[in-house]
């Protein structure tokens, strides 16, 4: 198997609407990110988006955004795996390149949630026959996990207010960010309740944005840049689909799983790893992988953030331009703009959001309630 | 790159309307081709479907599918390619074996038509703000072809009657098809117009179904199987993505294109193939994919059909068992039927429906209006 470097990326700024187009969006992307690279061709697209077929009435996404973006000819599919769809896009991109069947792959996420009633439609990640028609939507569900918690462990009502209060300090130097306004405790405690415990400013906001990642083999990697960021592992888990059948809720054995592989094949334990770019689309969901990835044992990840842990200086840096809270969620795109994040952060180019001394990148995605759950360990 | 070889298949009978689930379906199908196989596990699920964003509310299904197959922990994703899905989610198990990241993967491919509006999603499939906008649909797309095709070759109005009376009888001793009733030319010519030029038996049906494929790689493959077939190529290709932006709408260039790629990878030429299981959605598509891949020159496609070369023992035998038109065409099970047809014919248990001596199989999945076209070549 070819080892897999990422050569180029491309960031088009989150915004809560863009007057543009979806499929301009994930072009736009598209091209910066081969702009980057240096390169005007590439053998094969893949596209992550996870709501255009209601969102757009559009089911024919990456032949689209190929078309778009003037790259005609090539290989073009879309991949998914609810809100993790990101993510999933680039372990295809990588299976296409480390198998040999495509020199240059470029994974994009586009994501356009302003066109029409994304709630409904991100609620079809869950299971419809039996949560989502018993009321269930994907906020619901990181209700009941945060009320376990914070029964199981005792977490007071304020544990979780630094994961947005970080989020939100590391969007403010991101141009890429949707937010760029620091917020308080105060400012979290006192947003109103959507499912309680759950609160608005534990939740990441609804918003549109594209991104994009160009990979090649290693071997070919400094043909294209001289600053290459390696895929040191790329892995899936699934459990459970229905949170009601997981003998622990709490513990994420998809994230857990998928975190065992990916350090495995990446000759890694979580120490090693200097930033954690966490699926954070609600703060207790961060909290729960801090713990499932090893960084906390259970019942402790809410005590990094409460410790000052997660922050640029912490000892595991988390959603470090941002994160889903603040840069934004634009669900598809989001594990995109994620690897461009840790590309900028491995190769030095984070300006006022570098952790310093980066050396190993850590990604998870989430889909749904985390029944499937993606893990990329990135290196240089 | 590891060679990669089928060692199971299943294939749930296409019908009308289950009253079982999308996820039975898909699941049931995935279990048949493990007992196949002879396997309990498999690392890796990738799963096929179109509609259920719309038919089933449901935007997860391959961890959905993986959970009701019982197959916990693995890695499941989802795949797309409008309504050549079903090879796309042969193509990512490929490559997932091919470069090494999975041992055993099974590609699946579920679709229940049957619940709810099944044609307003697929015309999802053309550009929603261009085509669709303007009143298009797969079938409307599909008749401006043939019409274009009859003013420019001068077809007789019966010139593409033989596709639907060859699939017909084929699917006659298929006892996964839909349809066990044949056909004649006057059937076809008194069928009501869909949309003129093309009559309802030009059409394959709208249906339920599931069907999948377990692979290994070739050097493994008679662990699991005395009769391995190979995957001796799998390429994509896309067109422009609207017909309006085609020099000539009628080349198919996507289907042409992975034709070429996959021939030259698999080292043959259109005269090595022994059976061409051909995306028949539509006869005039038949008859175009015929032209594109290169086994009649532009014009003469449906003359294949009209001499009696279509049928199994003519030159270039198409819908062995039955094709979309009569075995059905559930859209993201297809490519999956298709496959685990070509391993019957290719390792001699065809039945009544056998190709002699066959050696090759050829596969062409078209998405859309042939924006994108999957091939894949069969070999023994």
């Amino acid at each position: 198997m070819r080892q897999v470097s990422i050569v180029g990326i491309g960031q088009v700024p989150v915004q809560k609407v863009y007057s543009e187009s979806l499929r301009w969006l994930g072009a736009t992307a598209v091209r910066q990110a081969m702009a980057h690279a240096g390169v005007d061709q590439v053998d094969a697209l893949f596209a992550g988006n996870m709501l255009s077929d209601e969102l757009q009435n559009q089911k024919h996404l990456a032949a689209l955004i190929a078309d778009e973006a003037g790259l005609f000819g090539i290989e073009a599919l879309q991949v998914r795996a609810a809100t993790a769809t990101g993510a999933a896009a680039l372990r295809m991109a990588y299976l296409a390149v480390a198998s040999g069947e495509a020199e240059l792959a470029v994974a994009v996420g586009a994501e356009k949630m302003s066109e029409g009633a994304a709630t409904p439609a991100l609620a079809k990640a869950l299971d419809t026959k039996q949560e989502v028609a018993a009321g269930a939507t994907l906020i619901s569900k990181n209700a009941e996990l945060m009320q376990l918690y914070m029964e199981k462990h005792g977490m007071p009502e304020d544990g979780l207010v630094n994961f947005a209060i970080n989020a939100h300090q590391n969007a403010l130097t991101n141009p890429h960010a949707l937010f760029h306004k620091p917020i308080s405790a105060e400012d979290v405690l006192q947003s109103r309740f959507i499912v309680p415990p759950i609160r608005l400013l534990d939740c990441s906001p609804i918003c549109d944005g594209a991104a994009a990642v160009v990979l090649a083999p290693s071997q070919a990697a400094r043909a294209y840049t001289d600053t290459p960021v390696h895929i040191l592992a790329s892995s899936v888990a699934t459990d459970r689909f229905r949170m009601a059948d997981r003998s622990n809720p709490l513990a994420l054995e998809a994230a857990a799983l998928s975190a065992q592989k990916a350090f495995q094949r990446a000759n890694i334990t979580a120490e090693d790893v200097s930033l954690y770019e966490v699926h954070d689309a609600f703060s207790i969901m961060a909290c729960l992988l801090l713990e499932a990835a090893g960084f906390a044992a259970p019942g402790y990840g809410w005590r990094l953030a409460a410790d000052g842990e997660i922050v640029l200086q912490g000892k595991v840096p988390i959603a470090t331009m941002g994160g889903l809270k603040a840069r934004g969620h634009p669900i598809g795109a989001t594990a995109l703009y994620q690897t461009a994040e840790i590309v900028q952060q491995l190769t030095g180019q984070a300006g006022p959001n570098q952790v310093p001394n980066a050396q190993v990148g850590l990604l998870q995605s989430v889909g749904g309630a985390a029944a499937t759950v993606l893990t990329h360990v990135f290196g240089v």
